[in-house]
């Protein structure tokens, strides 16, 4: 089915939704009724009666029969004075509302509005003297379309939840009941989404972490500030020392910059005037400094590079800093990791000279390549380019060989790729990597962005060849993006089963009784000789044994239950035998003794 | 010569500086005139005549000639009416202000103001309707003393500076000249003083750190937040790394917390209303919340603790966190490493039961002998404990059975230690460690405090034995302190030559000629393979080549004014005898490259 006619179907249902709540509920005052992410909604005010869960079976059964009526779409025009006089006589006082806006303000109101919540524009903007109505069966609404033409085109459905939700997102206006449904062309196509929803639902970072204790929160610390146990902060460092070996490998090097700031950065950054109210502002009781949290990182780098003198030959000069940024998001936008107000970022920059952009670029993407492959994530990435207009700062040339630089590179690494105009920053083109998961959800990871306007600002330069001072190139990326937010999809992606190099608990020795302990003491110490050396280089091994008086099931049930990767069960036989017996989610393997640590090695 | 004989001779000296003083300017009025260390002051008002360094040559020339005069100290008493007079005949408004006060209020403004400053009061404090004098030649003044005998026992001296000073230290008093003098029992021990002073300017890290690059500063950051370079950060890290490896051989586990929380936590902690005053306050734009930066960890750190529930089978429970506190210094007191607003300690806390607190302090206590032995700087510690008084938290017998665990554990390890009781914390005793740099300077470094306060507040618990819940004791510990006090130690410490393992560059390669590139490819292959294991492990080689086209003797030069510890001079005798002349402050050697590795891993 194609995507056009999916909108149609989906829009459809929710036409569909409102005349099945319409039959049950006559009174029921409609507010929009737009198409989502896989499905439709609809908000309606049903005074105070609210609709439960329980109520959906028989909401879908009405549904049902609606669309075996094989009722047609038919779409009808008047003017709006006459859809006023409708809206009046069939006492829907929301769609009157939207009706008078729409002929008082026109399109002001329109755009102001999500144009795709409205539904009731008609195709042409400025033709708002005349509105159009679709009418399926007994049902009528104020709609601009599109529909299928007739109910029987309808394809698999189903309601998925209610929730509250203010009248235009006002919380002065009164509260609706928002009704939600999915739609899929086929029956086959809604069960493997909701086998996909029944998949997420148990990756779910929140609840993972809370089963493999690795992050917990705190009220007398406040909201959007997890705090990283153990088991979580391990996680936190090795992805984080994967991602700086990654770039150290190509001359990055470690700085350290303080988390707040005088606001005179940011003024002269430029990110005073346009994110100020992201800000956390900092107060000194000892000084009138007015200061903040750093919200990013590419303003302090400035300073270190300021603060020696740079010729061509320095060039280029990479800094790498995992370091936590503060921003004063939305409490309600808030919740696991996903969205956090102390985000850590793998943040490197790199000041360069044009002509070195591509191999900096190159550099880079090979290393988030590296990144994602390890974990199994497919990469595509969208390239953001300037469009014609002058919105842009920087000279026009240095855009487009920088552009062509980016293209060149990313072809070089052979990554999938598509392009897109006018989506660039204003001070500089850039790279945005998307990595899907294992259950085949997309999620923006990576960022590689070119900045003309920051080293400008700065008054940054270097000596060039013939002794100019010249103003270097920005390259700001982080590989991990915010630590905390790739947390949340790596969790969800393995479903807690990390792989082995970035298991907090990698192996866990189980003994089958009390005569193996001096074996078990044998397997550790072998262990703890053991450095790890990829993908990651310097780990040692992670281990804990488990000698309690308990049954070998049990205690297999619960190092499972953990996803301890590698559970080493050691029992008299093993002993005797001289073996250890690994038992791994692929299966269970026996190595002798003298090949247990090669075998860690390359687990 | 005996402390009390150095002490009675510098104060004798302020008594003759002033009357050299008095001698050129006889208008000058006199405010007090302590003992300070290894010298004295004297805080003199000359109304608009501005004392010049260039002066205090002809101030000392009058001092010798007192001096050379041997006159006698005479003591006098008389009653304080008496003295009050004879301040007023002989002009000395800042004396009459101090005898008025003593007079008034007596002891009480005897306790406000140092009673050192102070110079004025008699033997026993109740006495104060009388008061001493000291005369020495045409020189009187009022003085508790002591004094010596005679001005020929002044052993030798030196002014040092002049600098403004506060009358009481009050701004809203007239401003004096502080006149600073040193003094000592001989000439000898003058000259090493002197010595040892230049010494410590030719290593203040202000200055190395700006040669050796290691930090930067920035105004549009602001004062007290330095950003650390390449190098610098290196420092950081691997200070950091060793500190928390001797830790987590004791099962110490790395956690991560925000820097910012909202006032509940330390509202609850008990640290808002003691030190509300040193907290940077935090203003979300976002929500009311009030909110602050961390000034210490252990509150979030409960907060882990508290996250799952604990039985006494899983405690010691053992935290450790290197992360940014902030705290509101006074701008004043701001310089360099030494004081700044964002402090990175490398803290760690032990939640233990009772019967646990000495095998916990004596793993710290051996991690710290570690760590200051490894550097060279000699330790000794002080016991801090409660007194009698109802000024301290906890019960008086866990108080007791933790000052014997912490005295035990001292004395098993085997450190110098004294005892001071009345210095412990209210919440727990503590131990300080005191270590003595290279020229002879004591430093406080490390902490170990215990805590029974702040797990009652939080509510910490854990079920014991018996299934009883129970409140564990808390041990803060930070084995470095601030990371970059310390580093302001090391680098004064070490003058800017870091130990191996410590030093930003490591090794640096210097080509005598081009015919060499190739052998000193194979030489960078193998210091590549390197991976350093003492006294910090897991550290590569950090190598740079210089191989431009200039004389050895320039690279040489220049790889010794930045303190390359390791430097290898690649000729082509070396690389046809391939052999490796190694160029080091002891003196050069030359190993096979066969031997470069293991070379390299045992410097």
């Amino acid at each position: 089915m194609s995507e056009d006619k999916l909108y149609a179907m989906r829009h459809s249902l929710a036409h569909i939704m409102a005349a099945a709540v319409q039959r049950l509920w006559p009174d029921a005052k409609f507010g929009v009724g737009p198409v989502v992410e896989h499905g439709f909604y609809y908000d309606i005010d049903l005074g105070e009666t609210k609709i439960s869960e329980q109520q959906f079976n028989k909401i879908e059964k009405i549904m049902r029969r609606i669309i075996a009526e094989k009722q047609d779409f038919v779409c009808t025009k008047c003017p709006i004075d006459d859809a006023i006089q409708w809206a009046k006589d069939s006492h829907q006082p929301y769609k009157e509302e939207l009706l008078n806006d729409l002929k008082r303000a026109g399109t002001t109101v329109a755009k102001d509005l999500d144009a795709a919540e409205m539904g009731t524009i008609t195709e042409s903007d400025s033709a708002l003297d005349e509105v159009s109505f679709y009418t399926n069966g007994s049902f009528k609404d104020l709609c601009r379309g599109p529909h299928v033409a007739n109910t029987s085109e309808i394809g698999a459905f189903k309601l998925m939840r209610v929730a509250g939700a203010y009248w235009r997102g006002n919380e002065k206006n009164p509260q609706m009941q928002r009704l939600y449904g999915v739609a899929f062309a086929t029956q086959e196509e809604l069960d493997e989404y909701l086998k996909q929803l029944e998949l997420a639902k148990q990756r779910d970072h929140r609840k993972l972490g809370k089963e493999l204790d690795l992050y917990t929160t705190s009220p007398l610390v406040g909201v959007g500030l997890p705090l990283f146990t153990p088991r979580g902060t391990i996680l936190r460092d090795v992805v984080a020392q994967y991602s700086n070996q990654l770039r150290q490998r190509f001359g990055f090097e470690k700085v350290w910059t303080p988390h707040i700031t005088k606001k005179d950065l940011y003024e002269t950054s430029g990110h005073w005037a346009k994110f100020g109210e992201e800000l956390f502002l900092v107060k000194s009781q000892e000084t009138s400094d007015e200061m903040a949290l750093k919200p990013m990182n590419c303003p302090h780098h400035t300073q270190i590079f300021a603060s020696q003198p740079r010729s061509y030959r320095d060039m280029p000069v990479r800094y790498l800093e995992t370091t936590t940024d503060y921003r004063d998001e939305k409490t309600g936008e808030l919740g696991g990791l996903n969205r956090v107000r102390s985000l850590t970022q793998d943040d490197s920059h790199v000041f360069c000279r044009p002509d070195q952009i591509e191999q900096e670029i190159n550099n880079l993407l090979s290393a988030a390549q590296e990144l994602y492959g390890t974990i199994d994530m497919k990469l595509r990435v969208r390239l953001s380019y300037r469009d014609d207009s002058d919105a842009y700062l920087g000279e026009r040339e240095l855009w487009a060989s920088a552009q062509n630089q980016l293209k060149s590179a990313v072809e070089k690494v052979g990554l999938d790729y598509f392009e897109q105009e006018g989506e660039a920053a204003f001070y500089g083109p850039k790279i945005d990597f998307m990595a899907t998961d294992a259950i085949g959800r997309e999620h923006q990871v990576a960022t590689v962005q070119l900045d003309f306007v920051q080293p400008q600002r700065f008054g940054l330069e270097y000596t060039d060849r013939d002794g100019n001072f010249t103003t270097p190139v920005m390259i700001h990326c982080a590989l991990l993006g915010s630590i905390e937010r790739f947390l949340s999809v790596f969790i969800e992606h393995t479903g807690g089963w990390f792989p082995f190099w970035a298991a907090p608990e990698q192996v866990r020795i189980l003994t089958i009784n009390d005569t193996v302990l001096d074996y078990v003491d044998e397997i550790t110490t072998i262990l703890s000789g053991v450095t790890l050396m990829q993908p990651v280089k310097y780990n040692e091994v992670r281990f804990i044994t488990d000698i309690r008086n308990e049954s070998i099931g049990k205690k297999i049930r619960e190092a499972t239950v953990v996803k301890i990767p590698t559970q080493i069960i050691v029992g008299p036989k093993d002993k005797e035998q001289r073996i250890v017996s690994v038992r791994t989610r692929a299966g269970e393997e026996q190595v002798t003794i003298d090949q247990l640590a090669s075998y860690i090695q390359n687990v």
